[in-house]
């Protein structure tokens, strides 16, 4: 892909080489925001992205912009003075603007605020105090309104005026005198209207809202759930503020997902593509937990040497030893990703649990019992009818544990309001390990006993 | 949550309890199909669910059916009448339509079409033909066209006369005398221009298209990389056949991500919200692969008894195996999991592979430094410093190996083309145990020997 991908971008590295702005635009206008944001990411020197920024229209360049990751969008704005840097950030949109202001140190946020114009300057204070992570923080101020008491025909000029400043016009909220919001009407409605037609005849009210404070995680469930193009975000006086965007909940639905993947198997967070993750910080992003790991598993180490005696008078036992406890820890890690994934998804929610509980029981009783009978077998004809039966109960007691555990601790986590996400394989593949390797040398010496 | 739900949905099911049709659209006009759509999953009986979707409005009851599994689909459609039934289907959206043609058996299919006017019979056959999985099978046919030549205020009003029975009309697509697609125009720009502009000066070409066997995941992707609110689908000869809206890629993107979260711990697809799954479904969801792993541990099992004397010489190294053991699969997790998802989003590509061999060798050497400086203490405190260098060099030998694994095996997956998502994590732990136990006692068996 690495000779595809330069293979496509040819044309426009070749006239970015040129230096001449005329033959640059013309390459650039074959090719996306996206790819032009791509090309940038991944050229980001004076003679090759930032060049081909500073040829572009203003717009062009903004929206390109938009699509760059934090890390090189600040290396780039190191290299613009601070005039250019200003009109481009002027031509953002105000999601992205905010977004951007927020990852430059205080120096440059305070040039920059002063060399705005007043208008955007406050918008932007405005949008760049929500916390991230928030609605607030996702949401843009570039939605259209119309007022409670215009015709259809009315309306359908204010939007056709304003748009070229707003993020959609195919929606536009009604508001009341007090800038409450009332409802919306969407221009299907309004260009398939009579033109007279009172606004307020059209008006669907009772929408889905979210607030400024609302998480980011239930703003993308809320677009996905109820296919809105757009979600009106309001303030505690139901007054309008801003509209968060359905492509801006795709791409939190999937950094989300991507996080709690990653965070199942003990990856923190990365702040840019894995593919151009710099060594360090993936070392960083993956030693923490590794290394807590390795101390959680003395605890496996220790239930072992406490049972040195059993296995040094049946060393036989150590061969089922790996696929008792790995059989604990899988059937955990199944029932704790189920639960985990499900309450991400809104499909579960913390008081579910008592309901869900019987249901596990049963199916990690059938488990237990195929698996039993699966590794019997293999115990009679290797060890034996005696370590064969030890062997077999220990299976169903340790995926029946493991299961429970698993399906248990997410709900328990999360009522202690850590997320479920972060600990719950790693917790659970240590607790099934140390119960397995437990429950499995108490079965051993009860049966078996010592000689 | 339970009793909350009842609370939420308790006008409606009075309202549905008097079977009074008033009262029951009235109570349901203050709910989204959404939300109705869960109610009725979860009260599918004659006198709830089935009440409330014949007492509704066509429209508005085919939209809240689309928004129902297909289990309960297929449940409420045995007792619907098929003329009833027919005239549900024919106010469905074409996807969704197609999608539970394809759920109904044979004989089902069969009445149904013959209770269809023609013109949706021809659509459901066409649509219904696609593949599972692929842009046909998710594609809509309620897009609207507008032909070269027209004006703007021409292209207006034919979307003015056309919307109620178009997915959106906010986008249009113009096509030429032969049904090929040209390109895209925006009713905002349409309506921003003056009247008599030609759309064909209007119109913004090299649009990004899939075809209608392009992977749905990668429907999904563009959707979400380009900001699109539709993608058109052509046939091999560039005419338009139907469009994805940016809500069913939404979808898609969620449900892909689920399964992959599902297949990182080996839990089969499940074609039910989890909080419905059946024991049953659940059982064989997570069966197969807990079996095949009991087997694949045998391995392991094996690696120790090849060496008891080792072990039976140096009991104390018992104590470091758990830890050096889930020490390499953790490690390998974490490298194939950052791997898998990239993948999966389109961030690294197969010929990426040799290119992060170097980093991750980098990465995975610092991490196995690190953690045998954290089990050389241990090691020494425990078992004094010849087993504490066995235990240290071991954990820096086994944190690369899996760390190496996991990197590269996704790849070799994607190149055998078998989905690395289903069998890169169960692999690689069991590769990862296997080879622990080897290179651990081998070290061992070098550095300490046998009296």
């Amino acid at each position: 892909m690495a000779s595809l991908e330069s293979e496509f971008y040819q044309p426009l590295s070749e006239a970015i080489a040129t230096g001449d702005e005329t033959q640059i635009r013309a390459a650039a206008a074959t090719f996306n925001a996206a790819d032009l944001g791509d090309y940038v990411e991944a050229n980001p020197g004076p003679d090759d992205g930032v060049r081909l920024l500073r040829a572009l229209p203003v717009q062009q360049s903004a929206r390109v912009f938009g699509y760059i990751g934090p890390t090189i969008q600040t290396v780039i704005a190191d290299q613009l003075p601070t005039p250019d840097l200003a009109e481009l950030v002027t031509a953002m949109s105000s999601d992205e603007r905010a977004d951007f202001f927020n990852i430059l140190d205080e120096d440059r946020q305070h040039t920059l605020l002063q060399s705005l114009a007043s208008k955007e300057r406050e918008d932007l204070r405005r949008l760049a105090g929500f916390a991230a992570g928030t609605a607030g923080a996702l949401m843009s101020s570039e939605y259209a309104t119309i007022h409670t008491g215009m015709t259809a025909s009315e309306a359908i000029n204010l939007l056709r005026n304003t748009a070229p400043e707003k993020e959609t016009i195919y929606h536009a909220y009604v508001i009341d005198s007090d800038q409450k919001l009332v409802g919306a009407v969407s221009l299907r409605d309004l260009i398939t209207a009579m033109p007279g037609t009172p606004v307020d005849n059209l008006v669907a009210t009772g929408l889905i809202t979210a607030r400024t404070d609302t998480p980011q995680e239930e703003v993308a469930r809320l677009i996905a759930r109820y296919d809105l193009l757009a979600l009106p975000v309001v303030d505690h006086d139901q007054r309008l503020v801003g509209i968060v965007t359905y492509d801006d909940a795709m791409d939190v639905a999937e950094a989300e997902a991507t996080e709690d993947i990653h965070k199942g198997a003990t990856v923190g967070k990365l702040d840019t593509r894995l593919k151009n993750a710099t060594p360090f910080s993936l070392y960083r992003s993956r030693v923490h937990w590794l290394v807590i790991l390795v101390f959680a598993n003395i605890f496996t180490g220790a239930g072992i040497t406490y049972f040195e005696e059993t296995i040094s008078e049946h060393m036989a036992l150590l061969f089922f030893m790996p696929l008792l406890v790995a059989s604990a820890g899988n059937a955990g890690a199944q029932s704790a990703t189920l639960m985990v994934r499900g309450m991400a998804t809104g499909d579960v929610s913390a008081a579910d649990w008592a309901r869900l509980l019987g249901r596990e029981t049963l199916v990690a009783g059938a488990l237990g019992v195929t698996m039993a009978a699966a590794v019997m077998m293999v115990g009679i004809l290797r060890a034996g009818p005696e370590i064969a039966a030890v062997v077999a109960i220990t299976m169903i007691i340790v995926v029946m544990t493991g299961s429970l555990i698993g399906m248990l601790l997410p709900f328990l986590l999360d009522k202690l309001r850590i997320d479920p996400a972060t600990a719950s394989m790693p917790l659970i593949t240590t607790i099934a390990d140390v119960s397995g390797v437990l429950i499995y040398f108490s079965v051993a010496t009860a049966l078996l006993g010592l000689s």
